[in-house]
């Protein structure tokens, strides 16, 4: 039997509206929805950030809430994952929701460029995410925008800071950070070869890279993501 | 004739203090007694930090313009590098001595973490810093600190924001960003060849990393810092 490929489904994101697509779900009742869909055609884990009614990103705990109360009754079973990432809050306030323990939670671990402006995610906020984390038993998916942040995932491994086998996410495609750039990818999977040989992998590309990326993915071993 | 190997002396850089190491050189007129000793040992290039009386770093041009005037009698043909790097000031002003025209300035063209903090050079000010070098005729070294920087100095060189053949240099052992480790060296050096093939790289080490680093330069035919 082959290693089974898991799909990640991020039906949200935090940058596009329902200006850019009709199809973004924003509200809660709309992200069950589409999550649903996903699930029913194979997805297993559903990668989440909320909106206000607006359509701008929040990190508001109680909209966390309701989500995951609606995705464990409409896709039970599948792995929920939130975004703690810093375009949907600043600081602590994007590890709110962390005691409603989701499975999974998105884990940066580095700071690097965004299209405009810097994506700040300074050691004490990273490590004092990561504790969260561990208190709540909610495993990390450490987004790797860089290769010195595959690194340093290593470095967190072998102190502790993130526990078990690691699950680590390349990401692509974000202009002024890293390119969608098929060595760099290569050599992003020998890294982690070399430095957690027992982590599993994913990558994400941002907007038109995906489909490319999903087709590495796929064909290198690792796990992919819509 | 083999290829020569500059070597870029750093003399003070921002962080050590003669409480560290009282032979650190602080005061303008130390700092040209020592630039000069190491350009008569050889040294091309003088990567230069300015400090307060009191050790602090600083980015007052008045200084700048001191040091390069002492440089330029006591060391006839040495190459004179500014450091616009983070530590020493924020903003534009971090840039505010390049009217002073050195023959070089270092610019860092993307954003990583720092031992206890972010270094931040948001797009629009990496934009500004490189748009006044070519105002005022100033070659800059591009500091990668990751290797999405790689990729930037190549896409900031083909658009034109940074004229000329690349002069970049890869920064290993800072703390939370890359570490001094062997196959991301020989990646830097392979996707530099690949994206920009008429580029001069060298690479600096931070603390005991630069002995091990110089070797490596040498070996694979870059240019030293000490
Ligand atoms: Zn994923
Ligand atoms: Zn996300
Ligand atoms: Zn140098
Ligand atoms: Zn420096």
């Amino acid at each position: 039997m082959t290693k089974p490929c898991i799909i990640c489904v991020a039906i949200t994101g935090s940058v596009p509206q329902k200006s850019d697509n009709p199809a973004v779900p924003i509200t809660v009742a709309e992200q069950i929805d589409s999550t649903q869909a996903a699930f029913e055609a194979g997805a297993s884990i559903c990668h989440a950030h909320v909106r206000n009614a607006d359509g701008s990103p929040s990190s508001d705990p109680e909209k966390f809430a309701r989500l995951k109360e609606g995705l464990e009754k409409h896709c039970p079973g599948m792995i929920i994952q939130f975004s703690t990432g810093g375009r949907s809050g600043a600081g602590q306030a994007r590890g709110a929701m962390l005691p409603l323990r989701p499975d999974m939670a998105s884990l940066s671990v580095g700071s690097n460029n965004f299209p405009t402006r810097v994506y700040e995610n300074p050691p004490d906020l990273v490590d004092w995410l990561a504790s969260e984390m561990r208190a709540h038993d909610v495993k990390p998916e450490v987004e790797c925008f860089d290769l010195s942040h595959i690194h340093q995932a290593a470095r967190m491994s072998a102190d502790g800071r993130i526990p078990g086998p690691l699950y680590v996410q390349f990401v692509m495609g974000v202009k002024n950070a890293m390119p969608v750039d098929r060595p760099t990818f290569d050599f992003y999977i020998e890294t982690v070869k070399r430095l957690m040989p027992d982590a599993e992998w994913c990558a994400a590309g941002i907007g038109a890279g995906q489909l490319l990326i999903n087709e590495w993915v796929v064909a290198a071993g690792g796990h992919a993501r819509t």
